[in-house]
């Protein structure tokens, strides 16, 4: 049976700060939730596989949310692990990273009391992780695009764009990689209103 | 085209409160956003398919997801509209508020650039409301049990157990006469928790 | 008797948020509370009685102050009615906020346990929304200079302008056309104000 | 004419909190402003006055609003200076409180920019220290009732009545003894509310 | 020369929440810093420093002290890394975490721009990670008796001790064992007031 | 014996606010502790102390820290007393400062339970007070750099300089006479710093 403690895991992430922004200079009270940001990798994944089957690009829609809601589940158990603890031990930090991850979530997983769905559920992880098919490439194109739109609402509220240069362009980096077409259109959409406030800002 | 719009009105709900709970007299850090509330009514409707297709029950689950990413959406213009609000207006309250919620709706919907998905996420937001399918159904019980969850978790933090009484009863009925057993089944455990904490606080 | 819940009435403004600011992109803590702004409305329509008596005119202070202290009472039972609610429903949106507001303000009226007392604040709401005495004038003028103030305070305090300029501007408009001398020379300080911090942040 | 000053020292009332909470252990988002304090302050003067009336007293109720809407005008510049700090001088503490704030209070008066005026909400502010007309007999009772008020509410939603229990006896001592009977009726039904709490959490 | 990067990291520890709170359901804003908490660490490090001289115990008090000020100033590069996260790992744990504030250590000590200082700065470290002399086991000491103390606040103002039954009973368990004496007595003292909050909350 | 009031009064600093950045407009939740404060003043002196002793001047590194940490305990029970309260007072109000401040340390240094380390912690807040020793002198100019560099943190996330523009002066003219050649040495680095940022606000 379902235990409660695979419940209370999906209520704490709204508890749980992104905690990469406060290393940002963002204010306490102003850093997102986990649970926020997944509510919008969430939309935004969906948007993505709408847009991608309008160019005629077959998703399974299912799989892609799937993995969006979960993706981050384990972060109830692990924090947002931040990647400026990892560099301090070079390469193998990103591995270290998934590594915990994948431990917490196999845990999270068990909890959910069916030994079918939880099975199923890790399953859902190891896609994600892997990254290498259409559905796991729209969720993680969605998780930087949020990203980016945070910064654009943080810089309109008044935070200096400064704070935000090193992380805007390793993301930015990161989805013009990505082979999903629409993707790439969100991306220029929001560089285009990254660049008006910027001039906004100068003026 | 996807306008910007669409993409902000996704990241405002992160800093949109659930102001019901703030009427309840829970301190405005500790008030769920919106998308707190989101987040978590996914990850709730993607556990009830689940169980509820290992029940045998027939569940199209891109159906009940897209619902319940989409079925708050709305409120970063409309805000969390609360009861008490249109309980003045006696019986012409709720017809108001769907009234109000399905203009505001359409104008979000609108905004997603093309005219197909656009009409596509209306009939979604009619679904939710007209809480005529399985689908449907699923995801009005995943909202309900979110607040059941979130009453817990405030009373384990100190909240004493009084002040969301009102809710607690309102919310439990809603739940009780859903169709969906394996919704039954978790407010079960749910219950079972909250007579459990209420039980620690006597003693 | 006057009953605890009139009492309770008056605390409970000290915790709702003026929620437009919120949808105005302010962070949640630095969001005045409707009491805050009942306070700074009193203390406003103080002064601007003293300064129309000093020029001849006649006020009855007495009512003034009456109505600025019971002229938001009512939004500890509806909230803080965001205008963008109702815009949904057009034209009907205003004439619904006060149907809302009035019957809200009758019940909180009931609860001050005498039928006098009751009778006569409904009439002090009464005379608020007709805006049709000096008195009321100037309870809505002051209502509007405490946006302003409250506008460069958050402005001087490193919001960008940019954030309230719908309002301000809208804000501007209705304070200008009022019927009180004072409060136009309040605008024109305020006005003066608001463009020397505009000059600051270009330079 | 009206300086900005004196405008600005209203609206940044809203943001000096009431630190004597602080000191009792009240988390700071949860601590009012002084101009949260000052709105309950004014309501609760003007129902005083109402009460007092229907008993056949005469008051003058604009003097009533008038010190209740300034009689804590002049923490914008000296704080909410608690008691705490000055009981380290003995018996000069309070004869201090007074000298300060009284400074302040000129100061304050100086900037409404006329003559007449400044010298008027001077004698305002020397009737409210006499504390010896019915009129400033209201405004003390007012300012105690809405402590015991607030107390209430703090308890309400969660906070031990141990953390008050020094204050709220030193507040019910100072109201017991006021010469308004309408304020003792009131602190008869505030009594009742704190003892029924008291009850609910002990059994 | 002293690099300001090393004055900045001073600073950033103001802002750095313990995060393991937030684990045990503590509200954000009531979330002490990483700076709060070292504060705390070095004033209980001096009294037992003095405590234990009182006991003719020879103590290096400016060795204690230079411990207690840079024990935590790696944080402001690795956050607060909780325990929770590397119990994922198992054993590997500690080890790691020992690693990664380590290499962060040695990061910041190098931007103190003076390689004598700096050498001399991860020596301190060292020693503390160690724990095999009285300076070292008297520091550890006080980190352990501040988070009871901090428990023992957080309880005092609401918070249930169901929340921290865990942690408290494990940190009890590590200062039990220290070899200061002054310490032991401490922990006495706090494990007091300790009972005496259940007692009170029981009845 | 130490009483548990001491050790109360460590933790209370944790949550006392430096009520001055309110005065300047900083958001609460952005306010720092004394605490905060307190532990960047010792980090601070620490350096100082390394840094002098490198060119040679004899440093008593204990006495420095031992004042750093205790400098402001007894805000736990007076507050930050600001100022600007004791500035309506005129040339009395630095003199009344320290009497209430020396008052409240004797009694705070009372509650350690030891007649012979009350003392010491006396002599020790005289120390400091009187400001005639390198030693002291060192905590001082710490205690100067630390506001300018909490400043140049708040401008960097956004805080207009203009709201600091007389305490960064007043507080440079301090830290500028003192003794202490690594101080100024400091203040170099941090002006620079300060110079650079409101460079690139007007670019």
């Amino acid at each position: 049976m379902t235990s409660i403690s695979f419940l209370s895991n999906i209520i704490t992430l709204k508890r749980i700060p992104r905690s990469g922004w406060i290393t940002h200079g963002v204010s306490i009270p102003d850093v997102e939730s986990v649970a926020d940001h997944t509510f919008s990798a969430c939309a935004l994944s969906l948007l993505l596989t709408d847009l991608e089957r309008e160019r005629g690009v077959r998703v399974n829609a299912e799989r892609v949310l799937r993995m969006a809601i979960l993706h981050d589940l384990a972060e109830a158990l692990t924090f947002d692990i931040s990647k400026s603890y990892l560099s301090f031990l070079g390469k193998k930090g990103d591995a270290l990273k998934n590594d915990i991850e994948g431990s917490a979530w196999k845990y999270v997983a068990r909890s959910v009391g069916s030994a079918r769905l939880s099975e199923r559920y890790v399953k859902v992880q190891n896609e994600y992780v892997s990254n290498s098919t259409v559905e796991a490439q729209i969720v993680h194109a969605a998780d930087g695009i949020d990203i980016l739109l945070q910064i654009l609402e943080l810089r309109r509220r008044g935070y200096p764009s400064e704070l935000f240069k090193g992380i805007w362009n390793e993301t930015v980096k990161k989805v013009e990689v990505t082979p999903i077409r629409s993707a790439k259109q969100l991306l220029r959409i929001v560089s285009r209103e990254g660049s008006k406030h910027a001039h906004s800002q100068i003026k």
